[in-house]
Parts: C-alpha cells; structure tokens; sequence
C-alpha cells in the first residue's frame, strides 16, 4: 500500500513530506493507522544528526496512537479495529530480560530496532523508486500508517481521545514511570526536578501523586515556573539568580530544625546536560538520597563525580521509558488519563497536520511548546 | 592516666611508641582497654599523608576490641568489664539519620569525629609536654587505653578473642555488609568483586553467606586467587592475563544459552582506583546491575562513565561500614564468626606487640600481609 509520511531525508534537513510504500504485516507483525503523534526532543536528537546511531532516510517518530487495520500471521493479541499505542520499548514477556521481572528492558528485537529494521532484518517502508526507508526506535509514527511488531503495542480503551494519549507513549511514561517504577518515591518525600520541559512536568505530576511534600522545581528561564507549580510544584530555583551553587540552594532549602543536613530524597535529571546529572546527584540527601538520571546525553558525554558522594550514600540510577514495562503499564497509564489522575491536556500546547510538522520542531527550539501533536 | 600508644607525629613518618596522656572519660564517654587492633589500609592513607582532612599528631587505629575500664557520668548501657568494639560510624539512635532507619551514618558527633576531637570538642590525648593529640576516626586503638562516645561502642558478647573480632571493626562489616546491607544481594545471584584484599576476601564471603552462585573475583595478582577460592571465589579473572577488557571478559563468563547479554547482577569495587569502579559498574547487567562503590579513592580522584549505563538500568551505589549500625549489626557480626558462619581466622595473617606496629605497614605496602593484628 501507499500511505503519507514525514521523511527524514538527510540529518540537519527539514522532514519532506511525501507518499511512501508500505508493505503489509509479516509473521507477528500488526499494521496501525496512525491518529496523532507527539513530536519528541529525541526525534530532533536524531533528525539534527546528532544522535551517532541516527539512520537516513528513515521515518522518525516514536510517541503515537492509532488503530489496528491488519494483522499478520501468528497475531494473537491484537485485531483489526482495536486501539493501540506503539511501543519503542517493547515487551515480549518471554525473553531473560522480561522474565527476570527487574527491568522494562525487553531484548526479544534490540538488534534489528538499533538498526532502523523489522526482526526480520528487513525494513516495510520505502520511497516510491524502491530505495528502502529506516524504521525509527521501532515505530515511525510519522507515518499515517506504520507496521509494528506485535509486542511493541498495548492495546488501550477505545474512548480515550488519540490526541491526547499518544503523548502517553513517551514523555508522559518517562516522567512519571521514573517517580514511581524507577525511584519509588514514598509519601511525604521531597524532590528535585532539573528541566521544567514536558518530561520535567511529568515528573512534578508523578511526584504529586506519589504524595511528595516538597517538589522543587530548576530551570534558567523563569516562565516555565507557572506551569510547574499548575503540575504540582512547590519551590522554584532559577540557578541563574540565586548566591551560590543549585545544590548548595537545594540543600538550604531542605534543611530544617531536625534535619540539619539537608538535600532531596529524590532528584531527577530531565535535561540531558552533564553537568546537571551531577548537580542532581549532588543535591540528594546524604545517606539515602536516590538522583535519576532521565535526560538524554550528547554523544559521547560522560557524568562523573566524587565516589565519596556514593560511599556516603547517594545511589545514581537511570530510566528508560520510566521503567515502564508497555503493554502492561501503558493501559493504566490511559485509564489514570481517564480518571483524572493525571493530567495531559495542558501540556498540549501545538497540534498540527502532518504537512506542518518541521513547525513542531521550530516551536521547540524556540522554546514556545511544551509538546505539539501532529493530528493525521 | 598514662598509656602507651603509636603515635602519627608526622604524615610519612614511621609511628612513634610513646607513653601518653590520656584524661579519663567525659560525659557520655568510656575509657577502654584495648586489647587488639587490626591495622587498616585507611590508616595507612592517613598516615602516608595523602588524605587531605589528615591531621597530627594523632592517634591511628579504628578496628580494635577492647573492655571497658570505667564510665563518664550518664552512661547507661555499658560498665566496667563489658566487651566492646569501637565503632567508627556510631549508632546514636537520635539524630535524623539513625531516626531515618534508611542509613547508617549516624550524624551525632561527625562534626567534631571528623577534626580528630570528642563531641566536647577536646582531645583527651596529649603528649607528656602537654601538647593535645588528636583522635582518629573517633577510635585510636593504636593505644593501649582510649576514650569514646558510648554511642560508638558496640557491646558484644565476652567469650569472643579480641585478636579476631577486633577485625569485625573495620573489614568484616565492610566487606559483608556491602553485600548484605548495601547490595542486598539474593539466592543464585552472579556477583564479581574487584580487589582480593582484606576487604575483597570479605565481600566474598559474604557473597557466599548470601547463597550466589557465580561469585568473579579480579585482581592483578595470581598468588590472591588461592585463599580466595578458599573464601568461596568461583572465578578469577587477571586483567593482564586476559584478551580484550575485564569487563568483556566478565560478560562473556557470565552470559549463557538463555542471557546472551551477560553481565554480573552486582559488582564491588575493593580497590579504591576509579578506573577499576567504572568497570565494576559497565560489567554489571543491563537492566538490574548493582554496583557498590566500597574502596577509598585518592582526593580529587572522580569516577566517570557514560549515563546511558545508567539509562539502561545499572545502579551505582557505595557503601561506609558496609552499611552496618554498629550497635545493633556488629554484636551479630561477632556471633556469626562463634558460630562458625563466618571465618576471620585465616585472614589474620600476622600478629605483633605494639611496638612492632611499623612492620605491619611494612607487610601492607609489600602485599605479604591480609590483616595484620597488634594484640596488647
Ligand atoms: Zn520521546
Ligand atoms: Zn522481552
Ligand atoms: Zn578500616
Ligand atoms: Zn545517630
């Protein structure tokens, strides 16, 4: 079949917009019709040639919902018609990583994934004179129709609107995921989150829920604090207008009479800066403090700090999609949505067409959205 | 009172046996006979001169056993003739941290522990010119009598050889309360230890205590394999002997038929090199790897590595007394070596009279010695 999709090109190039082949489902493998998708910063990691392992020409996108419209051979959880949201980190429950029950790691198809193709080894997409196009992180939802494998899609409820619960498959996930799978933060804990973007929200409304009493939000630009404190957070650090260093400014603000030694229980690294990893370790609290590290890395970069501040009992942790394990985390995460547990809405701050999508990425280097949407 | 006792006159320079000044016990204070003490890497960093927060003259030592001689006014859990090991992380049971139940590191009296004072902010040690000595990691066992907070002595039970359980002070509790404590290692799990020292051996048997099944040894030294298959080593691995990293060639010993991943479900750096600590934590299993950080690294030295190590799961955590309330852990720790669950007897490898303490620094430097013990 033919469907419509973004291209990635070439890196550091604009998405072309164009008709693009798409074969049906393999063995195990499903074909979505793709209704919304978020634009992520990991899309434009990899569309500005920065991301080392980044394939051309491929179809980025990774953050949809959609509707099964085919199933191939062997297919069993899935059928035409049902509601599905792709998954980047897929869960087979059959491999060691699965079935060890201590990671959202599935490793059933990590090779092919890394390298942009199908587990067969083959990619579905290709332009219109036959040259192949790479998958992206599993999914591609930059395309209006995309073929997943079975086990990289929860199926979700059919009345949570598609707009919305696509931003479910990323940021929303990472953010919370991060509170409650990989930290697990208790009630009445206190909490630093560095980077108030769309992940650093989701974590504020992860901590809120997780019943934390102190959620201190840092950021250099002083406008994202109105939406923190909308999301849960208590205290605003600007490090740009404070005396003295964030984790010095974190620390007096967590010490109290009985607790002279101050620092976060736990803390959250959500801009991908180097620097700030170590901030975040830095600040948590002597003795049990525990800093996630959620943020994505330039190529090569390296955290580093003291071993004494381990020895003195600070534990350095990292999630991936917030240790969520997708086909089981992702339906209560679209309920929750539902509910009211959690919200989405707000941060929807863009939605588009496909055709204007390379507008998504320009508000996010201005810095204008918090997550816009493409809408097929 | 007099006493007699190694004194660190100068960073460099050999200890000097001299009679000394000792006061009797302040407020909340005990005076101890003791009447073993081990002889410490963390001594010999003091003395060497390389630890920044050194101070002299003072009085060395900090894994000893002794008996209580006398009481200060408002002591009420000890009394003459008790035994007791001197605990350089105290246990008041008070302060945030030890109220906390989530760290061992008591913060009662670091302030002054940590400028070689008791909590009044005195010595008790002088020179018979009057000149104040300074106490070391709140113990100095490299004394015949001592003073200390009876929050930092650990009563145990008297039938126990203080030439034994004097190590209890220091290296047992270290080694197997990082795996106990700190790793929380389970039943069946793949373990490496960096660094077959005094330390390594204990992380060993605590390993083995723990019920692991893989338990990697590494060190650069051959002659350390023997005695730690003894403590239950499975593997040992030489990174001058081997092709490719120590950490390839952990992974390879370690992936199977069903894990083709491979990698170490924890790993302990015994070691002290920052180097050595990034492989212990890039050697352990993505998705779940534990890695404790317990050897001293030099000052200024900083552990680095990539955050996607983090991301994709690994844990970087360290460990000060292996985690243990000296209190409460260490009169266990001295039942478990009378009954036979642990063994100490074969890492004390030599013994001497105070007066010839120089040499067990001597058989440290030249790696003839596992612990040396001065026994009163
Ligand atoms: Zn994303
Ligand atoms: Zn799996
Ligand atoms: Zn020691
Ligand atoms: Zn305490």
């Amino acid at each position: 079949m033919r469907t419509k999709a973004a291209v990635a090109v070439e890196a550091g190039k604009p998405l072309q917009i164009m008709e693009v082949n798409l074969e049906g489902p393999k063995k195990g493998e499903v074909l979505i019709e793709i209704k919304a998708t978020g634009v992520c910063h990991t899309d434009e990691f990899t569309l500005s040639g920065a991301d080392p392992e980044g394939l051309f020409p491929s179809i980025l996108g990774h953050e949809g919902a959609g509707v099964v419209i085919e199933v191939g051979e062997g297919v069993t959880t899935l059928k035409p018609g049902d509601h599905v949201i792709p998954l980047y980190t897929p869960e087979c429950g059959e491999c060691y990583s699965c079935l060890s029950g201590k990671t959202n790691l599935c490793t059933a198809i990590r090779n092919t994934q890394g390298q942009g193709l199908m587990p067969d080894g083959t990619t579905r997409f290709s332009m219109l004179d036959g040259t192949p196009i790479y998958h992206y992180m599993g999914c591609s939802t930059f395309a209006n129709h995309t073929v997943m494998p079975e086990i990289a899609l929860a199926k979700v409820r059919d009345d949570a609107p598609f707009d919305k619960i696509c931003y479910i498959g990323c940021g929303v996930t990472t953010g919370i995921g991060s509170v409650i799978n990989t930290a697990g933060v208790e009630i009445g804990s206190t909490a630093a989150v560095f980077g108030l973007g769309g992940i650093g929200l989701n974590v504020i409304q992860g901590l809120r829920m997780a019943g934390a009493d102190m959620i201190i939000g840092v950021d250099l630009n002083d406008d994202k604090e109105e939406m923190a404190r909308k999301f849960g957070m208590t205290h605003f650090v600007n490090p740009k207008k404070i005396e003295g260093t964030v984790v010095q400014e974190i620390v007096k603000l967590t010490q109290t009479e009985k607790d002279h030694i101050g620092g976060v229980d736990y803390s959250f690294d959500a801009t991908g800066n180097v620097q700030v990893m170590r901030d975040a370790l830095e600040c948590s609290h002597r003795g049990w403090g525990v800093s996630v590290v959620i943020g994505v890395a330039p190529a090569g970069a390296e955290i580093s700090t003291r071993p004494f501040q381990l020895v003195t009992g600070r534990v350095w942790k990292g999630t991936a999609f917030g240790g969520a394990k997708g086909r089981t985390d992702v339906p209560k995460f679209v309920d929750w949505y539902m509910d009211g547990k959690i919200e989405i809405d707000p941060m929807i701050t863009h939605t588009m067409p496909l055709e204007d999508i390379n507008n998504a990425f320009d508000l996010m280097h201005k810095g204008e959205s918090i997550r816009s949407v493409v809408i097929y």
